[in-house]
C-alpha cells in the first residue's frame, strides 16, 4: 500500500515458524510469538509473566484453583513459590488436602476414566462395566476418581490423623485461616521426607508466603475442621484474614495477578483491589473457561477493568486451555526469559 | 433381527418429532425425550426433577453458582423456595449480593459487551473504543460490567447501607454465617415494595430454607461484613453451618441434589454427603464446563458416585449448556409435569 | 441518575421472568427476552428467524452441518420446507446418507456411550467392557455409533440398493450434485410410508427446494457414488452448482442465512455472496462452537461481516449451545410468533 | 496395601514433575508424561507421533482443517511433508487458498479482534467503534478477518492472477482435485523466493505427496475454479480422486492417521477405511471440539472404531485444545524423540 493511509493490516505480518527437534521451550515461545489464534496469546502471557517475576517490585498474587495437585502440578507451583516468585497464594482446601496427602506419603495415580484415550499407563486389566459401573466399583474399592486420577481413600484417614495431631491442637478458639494453613506446611514440612518434595504448603510457610484459602470448610480439610470444632473451642475465621491481604495490596508497588483456574480463587485475588485505591498492573489467567458461559471463571481480565480491579493500562491476557499443558509451559518459557533466575 | 441375540441397537428407536406453534413447553421436552444429543439428557433432567419436586420425602438441596442473578433467573429460583420445591439452598455471596440490590430497588441493566451479537435491545449510540477501551468507559462512568449485564455502582453504596442499618446490627462475635443470610432474607423483605419479588433470601426466610453461603468473604457482601467487623465484635464463623446441613442430610428420607452451575456451592453441596452415611438418590446438573476440563465444575455426577457421594443407583443426569436457556427450560417442563403442582 | 449524563446503563433493565406449569414456547422465549446472558440470544435468533420466516421477500438459505438426523432433528427440518420456510438447502452427504435411511425404512437407535448420564431408555443390559471395549463391541456386532446413537450397518447395505436402483441409473456422465440430490429426494418420497415422514430431501424434492451438497464425497452417499463411477461414467462435477446458486441469490430480494452447525454448510452458504454484488440482511447461527477456536464453525457472523458476507447493518445472532435443544426451541419460538403460519 | 488385591490404584503414581528454565521441549513432554489431566494425553500423542514418524512401514494420512495458515502453522506442516513425515494430505480448500498467498508474496497479519487481549503487538491505533462496526471498519479498508488475523483482500487478485496464469489453463475438461493442487503446488514453487518458504502445496508437489480437496468448492479457490469453468472445458470430477486414495491405503503396511482440526479432512481421512479391508493401526487427533457436541470434529477415535475406521488394538489418543499451541508443541516433542531424524 503506497497510499499512505493507515490501515488496519498496517501492523506487523505474522511468522510461519519453524519447530525442530531439539528446541528448548523458550525457542517454541519465541514460534508462539509469531503465530496467530491462541499461540500469540501464550506468547504474551510468558512475556507478562516474565515481567512479573524479574521485576522485584511486583507482589504477585496467584490463584490456583483446579485439581492441580491430583493432576501434577504441585512442585510446579512450589517451586515459584520457593524461589520467591509468588507473594501470596489463593487457593482451595481442595488443593492443600492433596497437597498434604502427597507431603505425608500417600499418591495420587494414573487412572482410566476418560474415554478419550487408551489407559496411559498401557496395558490395563479387565473391566467390569460402563461408566457408572466403574465408579461404583471404585467406590467398592475405595478409590476416589478425579477425572483421570484415582486415590486411594485410606490416604485420607491418614491425613485426618495428620491434622489431629499435627495441627489442629496448636489452636484454640476462633483462628485465622491463614493461621492454620501456615501451620498446616510446618507440619507437612516435618513429616516430608525431603524438604525439596514437601510442596505448596511447606514452601509457603518456609517463605513466609500466607496461603489464603477462602471457601475452606469446602473441602475435607474443612470436613475436619469442621469435626475438631465439634471437640474442641477451635473454629476458623471467615474475615479476619482480609486484613493482612488487603494492607499487603495496599503496600504493594506494583501488583500482578496469576491466576490459575477460575471460581474463588480467581475473584479473591482480584476483589482484593476493591479495598484499597490501587488495581493490578499486570495480570495472566490460564483458563479452560471461555468467555461466554457468562460465569466468574471465563470472565476475561477486561471485564475485571471495569470493577477497577485492573488498573486501566494493566497488561493482562487470558490463554484458554488445559492448564496442566499450559502451566507448564509459560512457567518454563518464563523462566527460561528470567534476568534474575530465582 | 430375527436370530434372537441381544445386540446393542435393541434399544428402542429414537424418533424424529415435530415442533409447532403454540406447542406448550411440556410437549417440547417430550420432542427432546424422543431425540438423541443432548436433547435426551435435557428431558432426563425434567424427569428427575419432576420426582425430585413431586416427591414430598424427598430433601432437595440446590447448589446455584453463577451470575445468576444478574441475568435474570432470580424469580425462578425464588418461587421454587416459595413453592417448596427446594428445601436448602447452597450458594454465592455474589448471588445474595445481587438479590438483596434488586430487593431494594436496583436494576441489572441490558448491556452490550457480547461480539457475537449485536446490542439486545436494539439501536445503540456510539461507541468510543474496542472492547478494552469499552471497559475503561464503564469504569469511568461507575458501571460493572458482568459479561453482557451492567450495574450501577451506586448500588452498592445503596447496598452497604441496607447491610449496616438493617443486617450485621442483629449480631455481636462470632456469627453463623445462614443466620445472617436469613436476617438479610428478612430485611431484603422489609424493604421490597413487592413480597412477590423480594427475592430468594426473603423467601428463604418467609418459609425457613436455610441458606449457606461457604465462600461469603469472596464477595462484596462479603468485604461489607469484614469491615463491619474492623468496627465491630462481629465476624463469621466459617464452619459452625456445618451442623446443622449435616443434621439435616442425616434426617433426610431421600435426597436430592439440583446443582446449577459448579464452584463451591456444587462441591459443598455434594460433600454434605462424606459426613453422613447416606447419600444422594437424585441428582440434576446443569453446567457450562464439559467433563474434559478435569475441573469440579465439569466432573460427572457418575465420578461423585465414586466417592460416595451419589447412591450407586441413584438416577442422575448433567445437561451441559448455557444455565440462563436450560434452567428455565427444565423448570417450566418440570412443573408443567408435576402432579402435586407447588 | 438526574443528572442527565447519558451513561451505559441508560439501557432498559432487564427482567426477572417467571417460568409456569403449561406455559407455551413463546411465552418461554418473552421469558429469555427479558434476561442476559445467553437466553437473551436466543430470544433475538427467535425474532430474527421470526422475520426470515414471515417476510416473503426474504431468500432463507438454511446452512445444516452436524448429526442432526440421527439425533432426531430431522423432522423439523423436513417441516420447515414442506411449509415454505427455507428456500435452499446445504447439507452435508452424512445428513443426506441419514435421511434417506430412515425413509427407507432404517432407524437410529438410543445408544448408551455417554458417560455424563445413565441409558436413556431406563434400565440397561450388562456391559463387558470400558469404552473402547465397548466401541469394539459394537463393531462385532455391526453397530454404528454417533455419539449416544446407534445405527445398524445394515442399513447401509439397504441404502447402497435404494441408490443402485432408483438413483444413479437416471444419469449418464457428469452430474450436477443439486440433481442427484433431488433425484434422491424423490426416490426417498416413492419407498416412504407416510409422505409426512419421507423426510429432508424428499421435502425438498417436491417444492423445488435445492439441496447442495459440496462435500458429498466424504459421506457413505458419497463413496456408493465413487463405487457407482467405477463401473459406470457417471461421475459428479464439482463446481457446477454454483452457477444456481449464485444466480438464486443474485435475484434475491432480501436474504436470510439461517447455519446450524458450523463446517462446509456454514461456509458455503455464507461465500455465495462473494460471487455477487449484495450479502445476507438477516443471520442466525446455531453452534456448539465458541468463537475463541478461531475456526470457521464457530466464527462470529460478525467476522463474515469484514468479508462482506453480511450486510453491515444486517441483523444477526449467534446461539451457542447444543443444537438438538436450540433448534427445536427457536423453530417452535418463531412459528408461535409468525403471522403467516405455514 | 498388602492383601494381595488387584484395585484400581495399583497403577503407577503419577509424578509431580518440576519445570526449568532452559528445558528442552521434549523434556517438557517428560513432565507431561508424569502428569494427569489433559497432559497425558498430549504427551501420548508424543509417543504415537514418534512411532508414525519413526516406522517407515506407516503410511501417514495428515487431516488438517481450520485457519492453520492464517495463524502461522505453514511451515511446520511443509517441513513435515519435506522431511518424508506425512505421506498424503487431506486438507480445505482455503488452507490451500492461504498457502498460495503467502507463496506468492502475499501476508498475513496481527490482528485486534480478540476481546481477551490486548493487541498482540502492543500499542494500537484509535478504534472507532465496538465489534460490528470494527469488522465493518475492515470491510470498508479491505481488509479480511479471520479470527485475530488480518488479510487485505488485494492479496486475493494476486491469487486470482496466478491461478488464470499459472494453474487452470494446464486443465482442459473434467480434471482430478489432485492434479489441480498438485499444479498449484508446482507453480507456488515456481514463483516462491525461497523454495523453504515455498509451502505446503509446493513441498508436497516436490514430494510427490497428494493434496487432496473434497470440499474445494466451498473456498475462495473452489469460486476461482468455478468462475473459470464458466469461461473454458475446465471442471472437477468430485469422485475420481477417491480411487488413488483407496489404492493407497490398501498398499500400506501400517497405516496413521495424524488429524489436526476436523470438518471434512478429518472425517475423509478416516472414511478411506471404509473402503479397504483394514483400518488406521495409529491414531493422533488435536481438537477444540470436546466429545459432547455429538459432531464429527469432536467424536473421539473410539467412536470411529465403531464404524471399523480403526483397528480394535489401534493406538489412539485425543488431545483437546488449540491446536495452535498444541500443534508445535506435538511436532517438536516427535522430532526430539525420533531415532531417524528426517
Amino acid at each position: 500500500m503506497d497510499d499512505g493511509r493507515a490501515r488496519e493490516f498496517d501492523e506487523a505480518p505474522l511468522g510461519q515458524p519453524r519447530v525442530t527437534a531439539g528446541m528448548r521451550v523458550e525457542e517454541l515461545v519465541d514460534a508462539y510469538a509469531a503465530a496467530g489464534g491462541g499461540a500469540v496469546y501464550l506468547a504474551e502471557a510468558v512475556e507478562i509473566l516474565t515481567e512479573m517475576f524479574d521485576d522485584a517490585s511486583v507482589t504477585t498474587v496467584m490463584g490456583l484453583a483446579g485439581a492441580m495437585v491430583p493432576t501434577g502440578m504441585r512442585t510446579i507451583v512450589a517451586d515459584l513459590i520457593a524461589d520467591g516468585l509468588v507473594d501470596i497464594l489463593v487457593t482451595t482446601g481442595a488443593t492443600l488436602t492433596h497437597d498434604a496427602i502427597e507431603a505425608i506419603g500417600g499418591a495420587h495415580h494414573h487412572g482410566r476414566p476418560d474415554p478419550r484415550a487408551p489407559h496411559p499407563t498401557g496395558a490395563g486389566h479387565p473391566d467390569t462395566g460402563d461408566r457408572r459401573a466403574h465408579d461404583e466399583q471404585l467406590r467398592t474399592e475405595g478409590v476416589d476418581r478425579i477425572y483421570n486420577v484415582y486415590l486411594p481413600q485410606e490416604h485420607f484417614a491418614a491425613f485426618e490423623r495428620h491434622l489431629r495431631e499435627e495441627v489442629f491442637p496448636h489452636f484454640d478458639g476462633p483462628t485465622d485461616i491463614a493461621a492454620m494453613t501456615a501451620r498446616l506446611g510446618e507440619a507437612n514440612a516435618a513429616v516430608a521426607p525431603d524438604p525439596r518434595t514437601a510442596g505448596i504448603a511447606a514452601a509457603a510457610a518456609a517463605h513466609e508466603v500466607p496461603v489464603y484459602c477462602p471457601a475452606i470448610q469446602d473441602s475435607v480439610l474443612g470436613i475436619q475442621a469442621w469435626m475438631y470444632s465439634q471437640i474442641s473451642e477451635f473454629t476458623l475465621d471467615a474475615l479476619a484474614d482480609m486484613t493482612a491481604l488487603s494492607d499487603r495490596a495496599f503496600a504493594a508497588d506494583r501488583a500482578g495477578a496469576f491466576v490459575v483456574g477460575g471460581g474463588v480463587p480467581k475473584n479473591y485475588t482480584l476483589q482484593t483491589m476493591l479495598t484499597i485505591p490501587g488495581a493490578y498492573d499486570l495480570g495472566v489467567q490460564l483458563t479452560m473457561d471461555p468467555e461466554h458461559t457468562g460465569g466468574l471463571s471465563g470472565a476475561s481480565l477486561d471485564e475485571a477493568r471495569s470493577w477497577g480491579k485492573l488498573e486501566p493500562d494493566a497488561r493482562n491476557v487470558t490463554v484458554l486451555g488445559d492448564a496442566t499443558i499450559t502451566l507448564p509451559l509459560v512457567v518454563a518459557g518464563a523462566r527460561g526469559r528470567m534476568t534474575h533466575n530465582g
